[in-house]
């Protein structure tokens, strides 16, 4: 297949991937993964109706006409039981999270007494029954599902997993990613700078986006435009459950990398998408490994990475959230575009009352990776866009790094 | 300082915390972390005109009346220079990033011709001057600053360092943090399950908010309410640059962590601020340890550190942007609010083409942690706030876990 509509790539590349397995971690290591079983509560919770304040515990009857003056015949703490009754007139101390004592129906906080005395306390406003009263298995009953299989595990979900005393659990295991970046024009990291020649940043590039995700990918270094070298590199790239390949996929003739891949047997799914940039994006596949072809040129191999491997790692994982987040946000000024393709253009977003307005970061080169490091997020033109306007809405992905703002931005 | 407003507790924090200090990290473990120094080009890129395509370097005027037929006299790869120079009727094969050879001034794409002989090739489109040129220094000149110190480390970031092949560099250190939590009815992760206690959750939901940082903190367990054992545990946890403390901060008699803590020497800088939930939050400092002490209810503690905790540890890592990333979004149903506090309600999102909707994830009960570990954000409703109706527009902090969606929700 040639020339995907980016829908139509994402849905044959995520047909194409499957959830790996599963693993046992520990909590504490848990983080960003995703549940691979249900997690069941162990115990009711609240165990009894307990108090959600300090204060006292009173039957609501003997306060409805303050202020009202009552006994107070016992104090329970947190983490103890009552051992008395509250009867008519009567009131007990009450901690935060303790039982609530046979009798009582209702609590009332300490700022709402007067005049504490060693046995007797004076109340300044009346309540109904249940006031400040969280009632037994409020918050879950022994044997509920509490976390379903699926779920990606954040704090919140890590304090659930601590609530039922889950340590240890199945988790999806994470992909095994291999990063090869192919041309003699590249120099690596580590050789000696030669002008004539072009620093290879997409095998850094993509290494952070795929541990962006939480995978620690290898890196198999540059295979220069030798048929019997490359050959070697892929074989290795072969072993993982994912290979991203970048340049060498476009149409010169030095492109060595489709008909290398294709004789170590990987079977060719579809190459070009209708996307600018990324245009020359290759998917294929073995028994056992994905292989993705990214262009050579920095912005589009993660372009590419974003629209097309992001998902598909992520899926691997058994995450349901597969996609950037987007925010709707309006233009500050005219862009110019160029129909046929499905545009992702690098943005700045900027707060104001009603909204995002969003900025292009400036020439939209494919060359110019600082754009990409400056981007807040890409802004996606449709395909039969002849050009936008200052003041349209449109849609921008979030990038890496967005999570966080410079402002509040809250009314408070 | 008692009852501040949330924008007043966070301006005290803020000026109570610093950035730490300055340490080299690797660029394969830098993801996430905060440049400390300038990064500058250390080479002109391109180094020269390239071409932006696979193609042929020609003169513009030779194509100006397609179809031209121009004679072949190089082929010129990536990574190696022309020997030949462009003269009326010539052209050159050239790949991709391959230096334009002189008397060229524009580049064809290999699309864009027909009948490539030997030593001929047949053009069917005009160009302009530049045409797939990419200029010289078109991404950075030699000297110039491409990062600035400050610069949040992305997967942009890191291709553009690696682009400069700063394979070292430094970053702001990140600080070190303890957990303790604090009562006589909190249950230990390990310890057998007992129906008359709490399990702690939130030494492991403060835990992961911590992580989610980039931060391993340190988890002291759990003190009880005994002075002596909790001084020694807050000991421990003041050889730390940030203590939180969850628990014990309630108006209760029980509640020994305050004196305990300023015996120790910390000063209470502020305690209690308006927000519900949260209330409880005490903060203080000595020379060396920032302290937070967060409300026991698991979720005000993990508002609390959205809040106020995170903006903290972010600055102290030299992050510029300190609070959570918010979006505007219509209320899908009247929301009862209690005025006098900033409200953070746990809320989902969903898509529509005109923005984000938001529900409530139902109970607010600060004692049900799972209404977190559903919510993608919490919605903020001003302190002066009577009551939400549906349509509403109100603001939304995404949490953890809300960088992807389900759906693409892109015209494309």
């Amino acid at each position: 297949m040639e020339n995907l509509k980016a829908s139509v790539a994402q849905r044959v590349i995520l047909e194409s991937v499957a959830i790996l397995g599963v693993e046992p971690v520990k909590m504490e290591q848990s983080l960003g993964r995703v549940l691979a079983e249900d997690i069941k509560a162990n115990r009711n919770l609240p165990p009894y109706d307990v108090s959600a304040m300090d204060g006292f515990a009173v039957r609501s009857a003997d306060v409805a006409n303050p202020p009202a003056m009552l006994e107070l015949i016992e104090e329970i703490q947190a983490g103890s039981l009552p051992t008395k009754t509250v009867r008519a007139g009567q009131c007990a101390r009450i901690m935060t999270g303790a039982a609530v004592p046979q009798g009582a129906d209702a609590v009332i906080r300490v700022e709402d007494t007067k005049a504490i005395a060693a046995n007797s306390v004076q109340f300044v406003v009346s309540v109904k029954p249940g006031n400040f009263i969280r009632p037994h298995g409020e918050h879950m009953h022994t044997g509920d599902i509490v976390l379903k299989a699926g779920t990606e595990i954040t704090p919140g979900v890590i304090g659930v997993l601590a609530t039922v005393k889950a340590a240890q659990f199945n988790v999806y295991r994470r992909p095994r990613v291999a990063i090869l970046s192919t041309g003699n024009e590249l120099e690596g990291l580590n050789e000696p700078v030669d002008p004539n020649k072009i620093p290879d940043s997409n095998t850094y590039a993509v290494m952070a986006q795929v541990q962006a995700l939480g995978i620690e990918p290898v890196l198999l270094g540059i295979a220069r435009d030798d048929p019997a070298e490359l050959e070697q590199y892929l074989q290795r790239g072969l072993e993982y459950d994912v290979l991203l390949v970048s340049g060498g996929t476009s149409m010169g003739e030095y492109d060595y990398v489709r008909p290398c891949i294709e004789k170590l047997g990987v079977k060719m799914i579809f190459w070009r998408v209708l996307t600018r940039p990324g245009h020359p994006l290759t998917f294929g596949k073995t028994d056992k490994t994905v292989v993705f072809g990214l262009p050579g040129y920095p912005v589009s191999s993660m372009v590419s990475f974003e629209e097309f491997v992001l998902p598909a790692l992520r899926h691997m994982m058994g995450n349901r959230n597969l996609h950037r987040r987007t925010v709707i946000a309006r233009l500050a000024h005219a862009v110019k575009t160029q129909p046929g393709r499905t545009e992702f253009i690098r943005v700045l977003l900027t707060h104001t009352d009603a909204g995002y307005t969003v900025n292009t970061t400036g020439t939209q080169s494919s060359g110019v990776l600082l754009s990409m490091a400056r981007a807040d997020g890409l802004m996606v033109v449709p395909a039969d866009c002849t050009g936008l306007a200052e003041g349209d809405h449109v849609t921008v992905q979030l990038l890496d790094g967005s999570a966080f703002q410079e402002k509040v931005c809250y009314k408070e």
